[in-house]
């Protein structure tokens, strides 16, 4: 083993690559060389990005080429009170942002829930989904291929499934368009996101496709799954979990709390919300959930690019005669408690604070969990700034607390 | 002053609310406090979340309720040899990502742009839009405030820029749907992501409308913005930035490099990123550009909220006879080096790498160069990916390197 | 019974009203009482309305307060050699338009077509969709009413089906917002296009679910059908049928009759149908596919304003070494031989033209085959089209043909 | 000059092609071998087809291959009163449809609307697009076409409407994605749909282009027009007339003429128009307002696939203490009142109906008088099929009156 800037000064000799160090010495040792060698080529100093809470070995699936951690500034809202499927009880929400004003709107909008009495959530629907695409000769071909999945479902279900100890084929879905034939196939992966027990067990029902069928596979993701794209399919047939989170919360709570009444958040979130996002071709029917989801994503270790999907979001108000009706309903918000990012230590332990780090009993029912509780946070979030946007200090709130 | 124990038993007898204790504390004993609150309320011990490397009062703008920060490994992909409208030379990208293997593909993809003379890239549009929407009387009203606007607009910029050092009035359209009108006005922020400064500038704005016309204010964002949500209105017109960046690859580096063929790595791009994307309804029509703008953005300190609209993005791949082209254009890029998370200590030391911390000169420039290398990044992510699939490993690829 | 004078003065005096006519005189003088009283009301003079093939009674269940018919010119294109999953043979296709060269340039297409051996055409898909709204108290109640349906498949079945003779319940999907559900029931049809048989079948179905549960109906259809609206939904899952035709056409034949090359209209075909409307967020990834729908729906008496799913079509265009791969898959094209407009003297007629008036056999197939052979249509339609653009000759074509 | 048998016997002999017919004789004589050659190729007689009530050579600049007409069902609704910018009296709207009971729904709309005192309609936007695409080196040239573009308005406009008596160049639009680069023309086309006009101006403007700059030309429509696709850029930025109508109806008309109440309508709006729309990824967020979009083409002889843009329609709906507040705002109205097929004789006296027939004064004002009345019955038809399904009556309606 050698030293971090013997390693550093290989590195700038060429006698080494720049992802080869922990071949040659230990995680820490790796990343200061890369330090090291950052500030000699550019005029960074990387002190605090070199401060990092825990060995950098903890880190060795999350990353490669790691120089330290960026630290993101964590809060709590809440707590506020969550009768889910799963969820059950009084939480506080970890919200990792660098948004000033975002986590006080959350938190208010937290507060408002509880005095309402909590919020309301389930999942109506999950399934972490891969859809690859096949190459036939045209038409004729694809139907054939289409007839063979039809026929053979327990087939595909056995093979995709003898990869995985906890993943479930739940269905596939044939698309075809013209000498392209996509399959998409929808998992249940319990407590895990999922996209990985998803694309294992999709490249070996793929090649079950590719010997009995004339279909030859050109992708493993053809884009109907849809991973980090903003895409209809996944706003309208869900990935990951559907969960829909709403709250009935007095006038007078309205009044006093949010300083405005149920109709002018009614009006509010039709103009803007409804009518607003359908004028601007959204798939997105909402104000801000995507904060929310961004902040918890971030606090709990989920992946940060699957906040695209997490945006799918429709938010309803409506104004009765005693009370306001609010609810957010996420299409397709992907989380999971095991495996990817949860395992870092300062994620898990922000996962420890809703005591949902790890595989939950039954399976399957700690990734609902977190999903509920995101989605009662979102709409925390939309019902503080809708009430903000109603009587119009939005921009005054971020002078006062913001950026 | 009183220490971390007290507050925290003042929260838990009432005394004290969870956001007020900053009035009573240094931010760090603040921070600490809520740690304890929630090491006593949870299961949770939060060591690694309170290790953080800034004193807590540097990220007084950026969250409320602060407990502590959440540590996301920090990697680095490069050198690649950038030839931008702004940005010019060689970069080392930094990301922070929770995907293992992601920054591996990246820099795979880095090397092989590097070695074929690097990429151009270009910002072609930019602007930042907030769209208040106003309730008028009837159509016959809209037509009124539609006509006011556009014969008022050097009044409304004068109004609008009176708010702000940097900021420029570019451009206001109208839109109207039944007795809503919405305005997006489209703002020059410079090195400023410009969300807040478009905000302040919109309201003073709004008001003019309002004294002016019949309209009457209802929301100052009316979702044509559209700020975090999917939607077409900024994959078409952008938001932000809209930036390009492509390379050409001589046909033996990507035999050799990317153990491929120009032609596979076309059709899988066509396959998947174009029909695929089309079947989908999806509004990102690109193999996983949401990726790198994510790890870019929390190793930056942007908004990761924004990975949204920065999964507007088109790859394109042209087999040629003596090379490959690709190219990746992302519609709406939002990215600033001065103001909100980039001026967290870590995030700043990211920006330093690049050379990018602060504003440019002229101008706008370092956030120009900013989204050029974070496009050139996407671009070298598509490449990877495309060519895993290409190749057929990207399964393998999360075996050995992933979760 | 009195005269067409008389009605009129009627309806002038206030006596009667302008829809009570056929109470009063058979169907062909309330017309031309009608035309009486809009020749008194304006300046129109209704010469050519008024002269109508057939008895006004024919088409009493195809529109109220008639005047007369508007008369829109027929055409054929081909012949065209079909070989589909029920079309089979040389075809020549109806098409009315008044759009000059449209005519023309389907023609050319479908003569290159047959020089290539004809067209390979499929149904990948069928269904009528038909999806009601229900208002439900909150999301615990939404989840009661998924779970009741999931539960309770076979008894919809047989409700839903109790109104029909020929229909069958292929499925039901659940889709919830907020305290919003909605349940899209998909029909086999066979050979009616099959929106009316679906209503009332839905209708039935609809009322088992009030009564089993504590779902309350709030309209019939809740737009996730969706009918005669450009929705994702149909381009992604289909309605009606999912459609795909191709064709192989030799090197020298498209030299030689489309005077351009593969690669040129494989160029063409990606930067603007595949590119250009991924960039115009489009649901439509083609040049002019509803031309071609709008046409053959106008002369078999299809329904006119389902041209809008109809133009849900991907068109692809391989370049290879000694032919042209080109398909267009239509995803949601909805049409039948029997029922509504079809049964019209002229459309009927024009349906004889194909062999495909009335019910098919097996039920279905000659709904199946029109939808196979107007995809042809269409593959004709953009072929032509887009070796146009290729060669230059778009706005010429106009020119000499057209308006 | 020979006759109709002779004719067809020649073109199965091989001797004369099918569109060559009118070379050798009158356009009727010419038509009356295609049928006579249909009826000898297939088992149909077209006998109504034939009997068409114009000569064949009015019909020359609107199809090829002619063999006679189909013939559309022609009703009228209304009168109903419309208060718009170019529209002003009382109207009665002819429609041209198949679809049973859809006149009678409209005329009912009509006539509440006509109770309520007229509806106010305004055009809000005008300009037809077209929108070429050309291919450049890469990103650095696409960024020297667009800065040409934008520093040489003065000049495409000027070639631009060299070509034309009428048009007038509005704006000009750059997208940029990768080596493709797409200019949106937008003109004044005054009272044409203006598409060919568009596309002939266009032509030439993208010759200089062409040789003022490195671009070059792939395809004269690029699809950013989008010209019959559904596509968000005609959604979000209009084509042809942005309109907007709008009634008040006093609650007691509501109830006694519709049967429900404005709440009830509100809510059927809401969760289907709004949220159901949104949930399916829609671009229609209205009830049926293409199936008066189309009816209306039929009979005023517009382009029938452009009832796809045509479905970009917004519906609105507020209950108010004492009335009911309505809207239809279409984005993409594409209408004309000379050229094209308004110039048949059955179309041109159904303009007349309306008095719009040909250019109005000043130039534009027809049409955009058809675009307000049009959307007028847009309204009425979203009223009366909104409070059918809010009083559940829909398809018991299609049980007596249609199909």
């Amino acid at each position: 083993m050698t030293d971090a800037d013997d390693l550093a000064e290989q590195v700038l000799a060429g006698d080494l690559r720049l992802y080869e160090l922990e071949d040659h010495a230990d995680h820490d040792t790796a990343a200061a060389a890369r330090r090291k060698l950052l500030e000699s080529e550019t005029d960074a100093t990387l002190d605090t990005v070199g401060q990092y809470a825990f060995p950098a070995e903890d880190a060795e699936t999350a990353i490669e080429n790691m120089v330290g951690t960026i630290q993101v500034p964590l809060g709590v809202a809440g707590p506020v009170a969550v009768s889910g499927g799963s969820a059950d009880g009084e939480y506080y929400l970890p919200l990792a942002t660098t948004e000033g004003a975002l986590l006080a709107s959350v938190n208010r909008g937290c507060s408002v829930i509880d005095s309402a009495g909590g919020a309301d959530a389930r999942v109506t629907k999950q399934g972490m989904t891969r859809a690859p695409v096949f190459r036939v000769q045209g038409i004729t071909e694809a139907e054939e291929v289409v007839n063979w999945v039809r026929d053979n479902r327990d087939a595909l279900a056995e093979t995709a499934e003898s990869t995985t100890n906890h993943g479930e084929l739940l269905d596939v879905t044939t698309y075809v368009v013209g000498d392209s034939v996509f399959l998409r196939f929808v998992y249940d992966t319990k407590d895990a996101m999922g996209m990985n027990m998803a694309t294992i067990a999709t490249r070996e029902a793929a090649s079950l496709v590719e010997e009995e069928t004339p279909a030859s596979l050109v992708a493993l993701s053809g884009n109907l799954c849809s991973d980090k794209k903003p895409a209809a399919i996944n706003a309208v047939e869900g990935r990951g979990r559907s969960v829909t989170a709403d709250v009935k919360i007095p006038r007078e709570v309205v009044e006093e709390r949010l300083h405005t009444t149920p109709e002018a958040i009614e009006e509010a979130n039709t103009r803007k919300n409804l009518v607003g996002s359908a004028k601007a071709g959204a798939l997105g029917f909402n104000a801000h959930a995507a904060n929310v989801v961004a902040a918890a994503f971030l606090a709990t270790g989920q992946d940060a690019a699957q906040v695209v999907e997490g945006s799918n979001a429709i938010t309803t108000v409506e104004a009765r005669e005693d009370e306001l009706y609010a609810s957010v309903s996420i299409a397709s918000l992907e989380v999971g408690t095991v495996g990817g990012g949860t395992k870092l230590p300062t994620q898990a332990e922000a996962l420890d604070v809703l005591g949902l780090r790890g595989g939950g009993d039954p399976a399957g029912s700690n990734a609902d969990a977190l999903a509920e509780i995101i989605t009662v946070g979102a709409l925390a979030g939309e019902l503080s700034l809708l009430a903000a946007l109603a009587s119009r200090h939005l921009s005054s709130a971020h002078e006062e607390l913001g950026r």
